[in-house]
């Protein structure tokens, strides 16, 4: 396995009351043996085509070489969309730009998921038009962000480059069909990639929509697939749930919240490059889960950043969490603390030891610390973080959601709420003073 | 006022019955009347220091000619520290840094407030080490992180550039009196500038610890402190609870999770420059109240990008969570999407609105939407955002949390549970193989 998934300090024998006791846990993974029988039956007859994404290949080398026209081409590559349509890409691309300076041979990649206009100011700023790309993604073609994102950029590349440039600078990835987007791509002249509509923006990360942006990083996105595959074939060859992580993973959420109140749910990555990860799976499970009143509340924290942020109330506030700790094994990792500069009796801790010794030690004293007062938590260990390893925590975080949203009911592929709040937006843009 | 503070949405009258009672809300509004009057005592009596801050500028004069030196004589400006050692600048200084270029005349600042050997051996491989300069911030002098972040830094820029160099390239603050980061400091013959033990960590922002890093960053100190002080002065002079937002603000989260079960508070500002604010927000509250079973939940969300992630689950999830949504005006601002480029029905819509138009329509829009599916949300409206209306934002919500303490009958400026993982974290780092 590319990665361990323990979950003692979630059951009762070891976390106390708080946690599930084991009978509960199985009576769970027996109802969830329904949801992995549905998962593979969607993934035989091709009615969840996220599902055949990790075997999938042939999709990949077309798109290489406009990849690497990005990649070589730019010194910039912004990525215009929002929600699915951004963060699968910003949890990728965290493996090789972590923000000091562009990654070598790359461009600077800036995802602009929002609509501030003060932000895109200082974006234009930044940018030189001749060294700058976009990808514009938008699954419907009709966000009404990416589109007014995509329009005034347009307009600010064409006044600066000509309207003949355009279609160098310009990519969209959008739904085959008509819509708004993929018109005036058509209008423009822009090169058009697409999505399968069959694959919901949130559960994307795997198809174009993530990869294209992975691939101008540079990263290889065939091991991702490959990764994603590892956990999805057990579950495909017939395991039962409880040798499926994923499924072990949706019976505890879904039963420390029935049985405990664990409405909350913390992913605290003990890695800075799973910082955006963090960010990924919070709309994952919120959007797949959280509908009729159902669904936890997901929390993205940060180890060891947010032991001096939130880890006091977690520890000692309200009990109405549940804990997943997702380190990497960083013993021996980084400079050391050079035992000539520490020399002083307060510091003798830690003179000689590296920065990944003190990683290390904390991720594992937060999680036991946490389990010792009584608050259920699961642990995830990597060996490496690499584009495999990524991969596998994609497909076991999408499954798990939707195998809980197997055991509570709900339609984990759909997001009916808030199309009344767009509707609404329309309304008061249209009362706004005619422009 | 800086800014307006509309509570209607969390009322019963307006929001149904998940709301507030108006009865409820004045019995808690009268039981604030104790906290506010705490508060006068303590400033009157100086045992809060931090109140004191907002009227003082002797200590910013100073410090002046070291933040234009770091200013002035560097590239990067590397920030050491964590938890509320950072939270405070990293808010303050993303007013003037976007993070796609450093700010005209100033140098890229870096907040490293973790430890991931990862991420620094990314960050030295983009820094020139004689146009890098390091300020370490540890209340404590202790603070295991920042030691280890601390000495391994000073070790390579030993290194390179020799130990005659590094009083010009790094800059502590710290307590007065012995400790470790204060012993090191003297060794090495750094400058120090002294940080008050009064002032707790979360409780920062306005003492140098966030405002030399702003300082550095081009800011207005003085004016941030003039932004407390507009907040601060009316609760000070006599203001009735009812009169002062931060007491109703208070009195509304403590109410609703109470009387409702709001055991959640989400943060939601429609400002990309705010995102930090949301995070330095969500120490200050959870690490002020989380204690003994007792305190909320604080959640940052970012509008528009989770109306794309967690808006679903916020309109028909669980019925447990209180809402802030923080927004300036943008009506009007940033570019226009031109008729001339989306002549197409489905976009008449956009044609000729600016990016601002829809940024505010949407923040309108989700807060309504949200009140009508009867989620209580109360609503914090800017007309502009700089350096005074941040440090209202800042004061408003120190106070906010200082009464809902009291109200809750918690000890807002302790933080004991955090205790057990630290030692646990030295046992382990102990037990490794010997370095």
């Amino acid at each position: 396995m590319l990665y361990t998934h323990d979950i003692d300090g979630c059951l009762t024998d070891k976390v106390g009351e708080n946690g599930l006791d084991l009978a509960d846990l199985e009576k769970l993974l027996a109802d969830c043996a329904r949801g992995v029988e549905r998962v593979r039956a969607c993934h035989d007859d091709g009615s969840l085509p996220l599902l055949r994404l990790p075997a999938e290949r042939g999709d990949l080398a077309p798109v290489g070489d406009l990849a690497a026209l990005y990649r070589e081409g730019f010194d910039h590559v912004v990525l215009l969309g929002t929600g699915g349509s951004s963060l699968g890409g910003q949890t990728l691309v965290a493996l090789a730009d972590f923000g000091f300076a562009p990654p070598p041979g790359a461009p600077r990649l800036h995802f602009m998921d929002n609509i501030d206009p003060h932000s895109f100011g200082a974006l234009f700023d930044a940018l030189d038009p001749a060294r700058t790309g976009f990808v514009v993604i938008s699954k419907s073609g009709g966000t009404a962000e990416t589109l007014t994102q995509f329009f005034t950029c347009l307009a600010r590349w064409r006044e600066a480059l000509g309207e003949a440039a355009l279609p160098a600078h310009f990519l969209v990835i959008t739904e085959p069909g008509d819509n708004p987007l993929r018109r005036a791509a058509g209008r423009w002249d822009l090169p058009v990639l697409d999505h399968d509509p069959g694959v919901g923006g949130r559960f994307s990360a795997l198809s174009l929509v993530g990869l294209l942006p992975a691939m101008i990083a540079g990263l290889d996105a065939g091991a991702v697939r490959a990764g994603a595959a590892r956990v999805l074939d057990p579950v495909l060859a017939g395991a039962a749930p409880g040798d499926c992580p994923p499924a072990v993973g949706a019976a505890l959420a879904v039963g420390l919240d029935r049985a405990r109140g664990a409405a909350t749910t913390v992913l605290m990555p003990y890695l800075d490059r799973l910082a955006q990860f963090g960010m990924w799976y919070r709309q994952l499970w919120a959007e797949s889960l959280g509908k009729g009143g159902k669904g936890t509340t997901p929390i993205r924290a940060m180890g060891t950043v947010d032991q001096h942020s939130q880890l006091q109330l977690y520890l000692d506030g309200p009990r109405d969490k549940m804990f997943t700790v997702l380190a990497l094994d960083t013993a021996g990792a980084g400079d050391a603390v050079p035992p000539s500069l520490a020399e002083d009796d307060a510091l003798a801790y830690l003179a000689g030891r590296r920065m990944g010794d003190l990683l290390d030690a904390e991720a594992r004293a937060t999680a036991d610390t946490l389990i010792a007062n009584g608050r259920p938590t699961r642990r995830i260990g990597l060996q490496r973080l690499d584009e495999e390893v990524l991969g596998a925590l994609m497909m076991h975080f999408m499954l798990e959601t939707i195998l809980a949203a197997d055991l509570l009911g709900v339609d984990a592929f759909d997001q009916p709420a808030v199309e009344q709040g767009k509707k609404l937006a329309r309304a008061y843009l249209a009362r706004m003073a005619a422009p």
